[in-house]
């Protein structure tokens, strides 16, 4: 079995939602001074790779800490949508729907993971449109990841593919890494949140484990 | 399969190991003000279920980003060590050593995770012998986890039990639950950490993949 990471790595430079604040990893212990290291953390429920409950803009939406531990695992499929222009549209999503009827999650890999980092990760990345929202929340999935900063484009103001889908009691992922590595290959996702009461989210490490 | 949380909750209320803090878990943004959840939460790099790198307490240690993420999973085997008298001698391990051989992580029941939350959990929990550290760090392990505060003694000042185990490249992982719903029964451990740059430790989800 081979376990694929699909996390980046948090750290006080790293690209945060605009209007939020970067990560603080404060080395409060050290070896000279404590004999120990440890870190203080000071970090955003929504930093890095991440989940979204759908409290997170539902009124009375469920948070992390309310789903069996068993939602956060399941067969994934990731559908190829690096040729898109823009919009994920419905066409490209029935071209997986046995794949799709099949899993747990829906992954989407446009490759712009590749630029983390850069300002045009927050440019111009493809986002679902409502009516193929519609269509993959119709299916019995626990979840949809995407490789951007949001499953809206960025100029959304409504957030309304984040609210179809979380009102569908399905989580969703962002921020997510290297999804082109399980392009047609079966595999296992997994994206575990911190057990942090009241969840409207949380940073996840999240892997694949997948056929060799 | 079954899946099996091994992971206590993260709340401002949640023991800490005396000396460090409680976590602060600020809601920050909320529907009505902002039109979304978030949390700016503020937690030390061991706080609640966690793994400690070697760099916790090792000039030169490895951190936790310095291990491929296959290292935080592997089938493991629980010692039932409920019945032992303050000390987890090695007689009780040698007990279990064709399972210890056949695994990747050592998994110490004590029972304490059932004292969490009050003064009792810091109180008088059994620990690993230096003897018997030094017989279980001799095996091809990844780690070791514990279901109490620290795997020294509460009193130990001299963190021989860490320091040998970490000194062996493994990981420690403190604050276990739910261990004793393992006994027995053949399973995956996975103690995936957050991503944290030059992490000597990290909190984590840590769950098990058992048969039904």
């Amino acid at each position: 079995m081979n376990i694929i990471d699909l996390t980046h790595i948090i750290n006080e430079d790293m690209p945060v939602f605009p209007g939020t604040e970067k990560p603080i990893l404060e080395n409060v212990c050290t070896l000279e001074k404590n004999g120990f290291r440890e870190k203080l953390m000071t970090m955003y429920s929504h930093t890095g790779t991440h989940m979204d409950a759908p409290g997170h803009m539902l009124v009375g939406g469920k948070l992390l800490d309310n789903f069996d531990v068993s939602t956060f695992i399941g067969p994934a499929v990731v559908i190829d949508c690096s040729n898109v222009n823009h919009e994920i549209g419905i066409d490209i999503l029935k071209s997986y729907e046995s794949e799709i009827r099949a899993c747990d999650f829906v992954l989407l890999y446009t490759g712009w993971d590749k630029k983390w980092g850069t300002d045009d990760y927050f440019v111009d990345f493809p986002a679902l449109t409502l009516e193929a929202c519609l269509y993959i929340i119709e299916f019995d999935i626990k979840g949809i990841g995407v490789d951007t900063i949001s499953i809206d484009l960025f100029e959304s103001k409504s957030f309304e593919i984040h609210k179809n889908v979380l009102d569908s009691e399905m989580v969703i992922i962002e921020n997510l890494k290297n999804l082109e590595e399980l392009i047609g290959k079966r595999h296992i996702f997994s994206g575990l949140p911190l057990k942090i009461e009241k969840a409207d989210g949380s940073p996840i490490r999240a892997v694949a484990y997948s056929e060799k």
